[in-house]
């Protein structure tokens, strides 16, 4: 399998990319091939000669580099040489089977559609984040890729979610939860009502119906749809919080006495390690033609080398096929059949 | 001041709340009266004979009682003689000057809405949750009032909000900041971009521009506005991983060490006081004209306690008469004055 990944990506690059990509190497297949993009000048001396893996390391030069707030379809369009855009464009000509980075989301998915395009039956990509909670792991899709959803991509982000979680981490039947602000039927604007009678009406989907805000973390659902705007607040807000709640517990016991404060150091650890985002690595964007992987801005070299692993699983379990065959075997496939299901964003 | 209480809303009605009514007299003034609105034959024999404060405690009958589940206008229309209907037509009449409900929220939205109207230049009113965070409390608004925000309606939030931060809260010049999924001008669904072109223009507020989640808790605004939708997932997100988090803390630390674990008991207290709710009562519905608390379903009687307290401060420090001030010496007052200014949901 041949796996790219963007050197310049996320706030820690290149160094942890690199690192990450090196410690990655030991746990992939012989036959594995990685591929480091980005300015070849500033990756190269930084790789050492790997005689036991020779070819299992190659550099392709993208000397541009797209900032974390351009704007994502101009900056694509004009930096035609940036790591981002060579790699949507190796996908595209099939020289790569996965793509990863950790660079700016926005032109990631505007150049992952825009070149991989999407599977069919598919209308628009959605990210997928693993929220890695104490009731278990619970996919929640969209966090960020498409902030206007219609009722028939919230229905999609469920199938694709849900083959996400069956087939990569191992769960039966995923329940599927709609995020909403009452578990009544009545409850809700008028897409996630629409959204919700798709659902319902899917006989093959474990349908829980509406979940709440709270409802994530308390065991109800192993997979949580909602549109890219309310994604990417509960994922940011969560990660604000989860900070907030471990530097207070730091501070007061800090206050009270540094003996406990030791003392609790362990189980803090410990506990920060379930909600570790590291662990999963990188957020697959479900639904565009390939294996392409979102990986967090602050990610350090074991996220990198985490998504390298969880990229090679995404695609040697074939989620796109079961997504394809899940999708064609449903009576609501042909509702997305429309002209825009093979057109990017 | 005559304050009203719905004696049959939330999970712990009718005991709860009128022991916190109870409790709440003693911090009243002289010439306050509490109006217990519910069922007569249910409430009367709970109360004790109040020498000491003749003419502070009345009850008013109101047998129907709204579920928690019903369709919020239907159920205000049909139940006549429910606490909340009840509450709202004395209101209405000028019979009371504040009204408090823990009960069915969009039953409460709707019948104060309908009978208590907007304030001039208000087009649609929001609840205000006040989030007690590590870097000071941030009004959050709306959380649920209105699902379907116009930027109009977003803009009126920040202002309705700051003045809530300010003369309830004692904030000077706070910071508002609008939720959206990127700091940059850019990003944002198109109702958020223009809401945001409001706040802009208004050079009496302070705006510090679009948030993201995790800005909530990292002191970086005292005023977060949102629509309804976004605001109830984060107040529901956010207490169900305080739970959940503390939960865990908790089952760590025993599984750990049971010393530890008692060790570790006033600290966790203490921070979970800081994220109280109850301390703060019950949620303001601003814009409405008039003084109406919307309190969480699982309140206590602290909780309701409280409630009355801030309902008096709202009332007794003319927050609405800040709010109308503000709205009509700016230049977007008059954009409000449409036909739907004075019109119910």
């Amino acid at each position: 399998m041949r796996i790219a990944i963007d050197v310049m990506g996320g706030d820690n690059a290149p160094d942890a990319v690199i690192s990450g990509a090196l410690e990655s190497i030991e746990l992939l297949d012989e036959d594995d091939e990685l591929i480091l993009v980005g300015p070849k000048g500033r990756i190269e001396p930084q790789l050492p000669s790997l005689k036991s893996r020779e070819g299992a390391i190659s550099v392709v030069d993208a000397p541009e580099v797209i900032d974390m707030d351009e704007a994502p379809i101009e900056s694509v369009r004009r930096k035609r040489r940036s790591s981002i855009a060579v790699m949507a464009k190796m996908a595209k000509k099939d020289q790569v089977d996965a793509v990863i980075s950790a660079g700016n989301t926005g032109a990631c998915v505007a150049a992952f559609q825009m070149r991989m395009r999407n599977l069919p039956g598919v209308n628009r990509p959605g990210i997928a984040v693993v929220f890695p909670t104490f009731e278990g792991p619970v996919t929640i899709c969209d966090v960020g890729a498409n902030i206007a959803c219609k009722p028939i991509n919230l229905y999609q982000y469920a199938v694709m979610a849900s083959m996400h979680s069956k087939h990569l981490l191992g769960i039966k039947n995923p329940r599927v939860g709609l995020m909403s602000i009452g578990q009544e039927d009545a409850k809700g604007n008028e897409i996630v009502k629409e959204a919700r009678e798709l659902m319902k009406s899917d006989s093959n989907m474990n349908f829980v119906g509406n979940i709440e805000g709270r409802d994530i973390f308390e065991g109800v659902c192993d997979v949580a749809v909602c549109d890219g705007f309310v994604g990417n607040v509960i994922l940011k807000l969560t990660e604000g919080l989860v900070d907030g709640l471990f530097k207070a517990i730091k501070h007061e016991l800090m206050a009270e006495k540094l003996r406990l404060a030791m003392k609790f150091k362990p189980v803090m650890k410990r506990i920060y390690g379930k909600y570790d985002y590291n662990e999963y690595g990188g957020a697959p964007l479900l639904g565009v033609n390939g294996t392409a992987l979102i990986c967090h801005g602050a990610s350090h070299s074991r996220t990198f080398k985490n998504a390298i692993l969880t990229s090679k699983r995404y695609y040697t379990r074939k989620i796109n096929d079961k997504i394809i065959e899940y999708l064609s075997g449903t009576p609501i496939y042909s509702m997305s059949q429309d002209r825009n299901a093979q057109r990017p964003v």
